[in-house]
């Protein structure tokens, strides 16, 4: 590790979301910090990239801190590779997204552009963590967020993280003096109850708006859900690796080789 | 299960693509078969929803065969969750999505549209199979991928699937005769090396068009790249749980509340 270390910044909710400027805020405390986030909101883009057409990204002054920041108009996951592959001279250190405006707990982990950028620094080596915020508001207060957030921030800094491992923090909607700790936890096993609003255009043309609610069954103490109810922080150590490796002798022994 | 499984089928390269067409010929020989798929190619969606504007989805006639049909302007998911929740009168049996015209294999199931529709189907408690042909080209001969399309998911729709699994299936570019099997596999530890096109518009506006190279330096020969350079099928299980729980004891031993 450089005295200084290199931060790479991102998220999904675009370059002037506040949860990502108070994100800076605080990376300016703990190292250089470069900005590549995208120019408009891209939640629930999951893993996507920009494969078929063409990816914009431009230098850009937002405010007069020391961060050098560059808006794209790709995915938080292009903005992860164009600032590793393309725009910066060295591989970060580590890489940084959010602070995002609500929740990536349990399976929201999976649809989260946010968490699919710091997976994304995962697959290419960088140690990177995503951070949330349980409140979707625009002007919600990101505080107690920041304490927390540089305490995992160094501590990452300081240790590394296990290989093929990313982090999926989320900090309950409290004051500081309100949440009690830390909690390494699972990702709860929950699912959304999609209840899809259905209208009819000035045109005639009917079309969706998907809506749903959140439904989680799993009662474990030991999951991100049940943290976050009762005033936790939650920690998620989340992998790449998608292989089921505990299935792989079960789906062997049911003969794929027969007819 | 009734006499007839009813079969949801989905894809990313859109409802006109060839490997979709080849998917329902096999599926029609199976069970009812429901189609939603994209309007339009949504190759690199990953797991993206549509959560912030309108989604179309309309019935269609494409072809003369028994299917009903259905076209959506949504992401693959969006697709499986229109399905599912808004356009069947019942769960379906399983959801099979493909056939891809390309490889999934290896870290490319994360950035798949194919894969993620099976996987939201997955999430739902669906049993699902995502297809993928190692042929990028729209004229792609899917005979010899159509016979291990039906070997397996006659299979999976007898026996179902571990909880909390999806199967990606993979099917080299070769003949019938020249495919030695199936093989069950984890998925290789593996990345993108991008190098991106940056070039200049006729306005004088820089962009960039992602493109990089696939870097495997997992030798394993019980991943899915080995089978596939090998001449087999790969078959590798696949869960929507993302927690590395081998990292648990790990990350507490850091001690994160301490400042």
């Amino acid at each position: 590790m450089k005295d200084k270390p290199l931060i790479l910044v991102t998220n999904d909710d675009g370059i002037t979301a506040p949860g990502l400027r108070a994100l800076i805020e605080v990376m300016n405390e703990l190292g250089d910090v470069f900005v590549v986030a995208p120019d408009s909101p891209q939640s629930g883009m999951g893993h996507a990239i920009t494969a078929n057409s063409t990816i914009y990204c431009n230098d850009i002054t937002i405010d007069d801190g020391p961060q050098l920041e560059y808006a794209s108009s790709g995915t938080p996951v292009d903005c992860v590779k164009l600032a590793v592959n393309e725009i910066l001279n060295r591989k970060p250190d580590i890489c940084i997204s959010g602070i995002n405006h609500g929740s990536n707990s349990s399976i929201n982990v999976i649809y989260s552009g946010t968490m699919s950028a710091a997976v994304e620094a995962g697959i290419e080596g960088i140690p990177a963590i995503g951070f949330s915020l349980l409140d979707y508001d625009w002007e919600a207060n990101f505080d107690a967020a920041k304490k927390y957030v540089k305490q995992i921030t160094k501590k990452v800094i300081k240790h590394g993280l296990p290989e093929g491992v990313v982090l999926n923090v989320n900090i309950p909607k409290l004051k500081e003096k309100d949440i009690k700790g830390i909690r390494v936890c699972r990702q709860a096993k929950a699912y959304w109850q999609e209840d899809f609003d259905k209208r009819t255009s000035p045109q005639g043309k009917q079309y969706y708006w998907l809506s749903g609610k959140f439904v989680n069954r799993d009662k474990g103490e030991d999951t991100d859900e049940w943290a976050l109810a009762n005033g936790y922080v939650s920690l998620v150590p989340v992998m790449f690796d998608l292989t089921a490796h505990h299935a792989i002798q079960k789906l062997n022994s049911l003969g794929f080789n027969e007819k």
